[in-house]
């Protein structure tokens, strides 16, 4: 394709996508075609021969688009939001063009300079304690997701607990993973990835009412294991648990983790944009203890999935963990020691560029546009839960000091389970649901920025009618 | 960004991507500033109010791209090749568009079901053991790389190795892996990450001509590992190693795997793709005996970084390994059993639309179009081999079968090291060294689809040129 080809059909698919957010609204959020529908109706082979761009943008309408879940509609309350701007879509669009690989500092520096500016900017915007910059004894580096960052905190934790054996000798005793019965199921998997196994995450009691990691049950449990010979190698604090965006208690879980000389990461994957807004930051007291740091730009901060922001008190550490240097990859850069090799803070060698989507991001909204971003999404959530609170027939499973509203019917799981889908099925919403206390409960969980009053306001509208319908039987 | 100023603002970012490919050959392929270079001209802290795209545009021209490593340049010859091509592009900007969440099927149906047309129509195109389609026992996924292909195999691998105590229990007896010693750093890497330690890696000797695993060697290895007590997990063969494009002998290796019950995963990164190209099928020759398979659509196939082509003969034992189940993840069509859910397949949870790439790809070049970039590289190849063979101060280092040729002076390391860093200098060609014989040597590697017969020879006069030079002092 030359660059003149390109020029006119890479103009008519900008113009594809603006059409999609500009009738976004208009399509159902979710249909429920049955397994198989898509793939049904694709041809079975690969063309032989080339096919016109028009030709496969026709099917993107006619197949594709009807069977996706449309995660940027205003009406999407689902998960965590995955959200996405303008501003994201063009820095990630240079990134593909220029198609450069960010592996080693020498393999295009731009790439890694960039990157290492971008995440001290995010640190300041969200007053990250100093140990995280650059300047100082960490930095910061993008990973795909919560998932990888967690696995790579935990991989450091456990190269430390060994003594630095870990790297050599692997697993050779019992290290034991610590986290809240409400910490993401990827950090179990993280700690299976890294050889404990699911036993060795240790999942410590949290409070009934405010869903928090109980400190006492977590000292009990750190004692347990030593009595047992068993080796704490790391605590994975969470701000914002998945559930119902529980805040464990990180100064007490700081101070137990200095006390046993145990590596605190914490995962603010949603939660931690917040931090934009002075007035949320007492969400993250305590952060100076953590070892390492996350959240995801990509949940709620306007950029583009995959964007991780994962950040290390000591840099030197994790790349003692992770490296390992092939002839190959040599370079005189590297053996300076003057630069960054981002391979070495991740799984992957291979990486994007994908600083340009946060630098993009980052300039067009700037520091003011990102937190009436964040505030929109909080005052949403204020404004659904007062609706709640107003109506006698529902009740608010949890606190909601984010934009994420956890209720349900004072009604049984089913009838509950039942709303859900009822309100899902009307296409003009799609919301999800968890358990709190050992019940359904419903999550509507505000993000994407074209979400407005009128979009939430709906969501209930659709909520009590259908509460009306259901609670008549 | 409302959509019309998206759409503005997208057609500006198209025109800079035609732009930045039509004048690439113009550009250096990468320049010498010193490390820090763009950190200094980046501001220190993010601006407070948001900026007009075009001034992120402007700093893009002034401070990033002169500070890159330009990959699609034509005179690009380092490493791998990193491809992409205006399709990909379409596709990715699409995807990023959507901005949909494949974790699951239930997430964004589409996301999913393409993927698995996708990889089942690059199992038809490449020629693939049937095992490996969606309709057999098996199936294939996008990864992030080819690293990651490797560490999702050895987790699945030491699951199955364990009987089963692995995901629960972890590592609880000394596991080894085999791959050559001209295996890919990433083995070593995955093999750390899932706690064997770098010891849990058996490098086994290759034949000091063709650079392939010897098989022997390999049983040897397994036997000792067995005569200590110790469990042989899984082995990892390559089709194209990443220094000298060697290709180990599947039939054998598959042999001996299936004899002792260790899991096969094959590592074709590079060279997989070339088996578009029925004359060149012939290196996969015994891939029927492989577990997992995997190459990088995103080196050799016009496809952007990134894509990985990940495929498992039995598919229920992957999802086994790695399935993590909370509350909040739960649905009617996971519990059905009729869907894939991918994130089952993946260290991370989030996925992005990376089928849509594939689709472009795939639809806009054909099987033919394919075939004829890759015998392109092969051509300009063996074009390149050609004039170091016809000159009696250069030498061959190892046999070209795809698009890679390593070369060197007949002189000594410091010569070579010198002859490349004159070339490199010369901001025309960028190439890369390895050592082969434990002598260093150059590697001209192609791929990309602007290269053509006068990039080529290009380098070989710039090559000659620095030659006459240093063999005249």
């Amino acid at each position: 394709m030359d660059p003149d080809e390109f020029r006119r059909a890479g103009h008519a698919v900008i113009d594809w996508i603006a059409d999609y957010w500009a009738t976004l609204e208009q399509r159902p959020v979710t249909r429920a075609d049955p397994p198989g529908t898509v793939a049904a109706a694709l041809p079975a082979a690969p063309p032989g021969h080339g096919e016109p761009v028009d030709a496969v943008l026709a099917d993107l309408d006619r197949i594709v688009v009807p069977g996706l879940t449309h995660w940027q509609h205003p009406g999407f309350f689902g998960y965590f939001p995955a959200n996405t701007s303008g501003p994201s879509l063009l820095g990630d669009l240079i990134s593909s063009g220029l198609g450069v690989q960010g592996m080693l500092w020498a393999t295009s520096p731009a790439c890694t300079e960039l990157e290492t500016v971008m995440m001290d900017w995010l640190a300041q915007l969200t007053d990250l304690p100093g140990k995280f910059r650059s300047s100082g004894s960490g930095g910061g580096v993008i990973q795909d997701s919560a998932s990888s960052a967690t696995l790579v905190a935990t991989l450091a934790a456990l190269h430390r607990a060994s003594g630095g054996r870990w790297r050599d000798a692997g697993i050779d005793r019992r290290y034991r993973a610590y986290t809240s019965v409400h910490g993401h199921s990827s950090i179990e998997k993280a700690v299976r990835i890294a050889g404990l196994g699911s036993d060795g995450v240790r999942p410590v009691e949290a409070d009934r009412e405010t869903h928090a990691l109980r400190q006492a049950a977590l000292r009990a449990a750190i004692e347990a294991d030593l009595a047992a010979g068993d080796v704490p190698a790391i605590v994975v604090a969470t701000i914002g648990t998945t559930s119902t965006t529980a805040i464990d208690p990180l100064p007490e879980i700081g101070a137990i983790c200095a006390e046993y000389g145990i590596w605190l990461h914490v995962d603010a994957a949603y939660a931690g944009a917040a931090a934009v807004c002075p007035e949320l930051r007492w969400a993250q007291a305590g952060l100076e203890y953590a070892d390492s740091y996350c959240f995801d730009p990509h949940k709620w901060l306007l950029t583009g999935f995959d964007c991780d922001a994962f950040w290390v008190a000591d840099r030197a550490e994790l790349v003692e963990a992770l490296t390992v240097l092939p002839e190959f990859l040599r370079n005189a850069a590297s053996e300076s020691g003057a630069v960054i090799d981002y391979r070495d803070w991740q799984v992957p060698l291979g990486r994007r560029f994908r600083a340009l989507k946060l630098w993009f991001v980052l300039r067009w909204y700037g520091a003011e546009g990102l937190r009436a971003h964040i505030r929109s999404g909080v005052a949403l959530a204020a404004r659904f839960a007062d609706q709640v609170r107003a109506d006698e027939r529902f009740e608010l499973a949890a606190a909601h000091p984010f934009s994420l509203v956890c209720f349900r019917l004072r009604a049984d799981d089913d009838t509950n389970a039942e709303l859900l889908a009822r309100v899902n099925r009307t296409g003009r919403v799609h919301l999800t649901h968890t358990r709190v206390g050992d019940r359904y409960t419903l999550r509507l969980a505000i993000g994407s920025p074209q979400t407005a009053e009128r979009h939430v306001d709906e969501a209930w509208t659709l909520l009590t009618a259908a509460a009306d319908d259901l609670l008549a039987r």
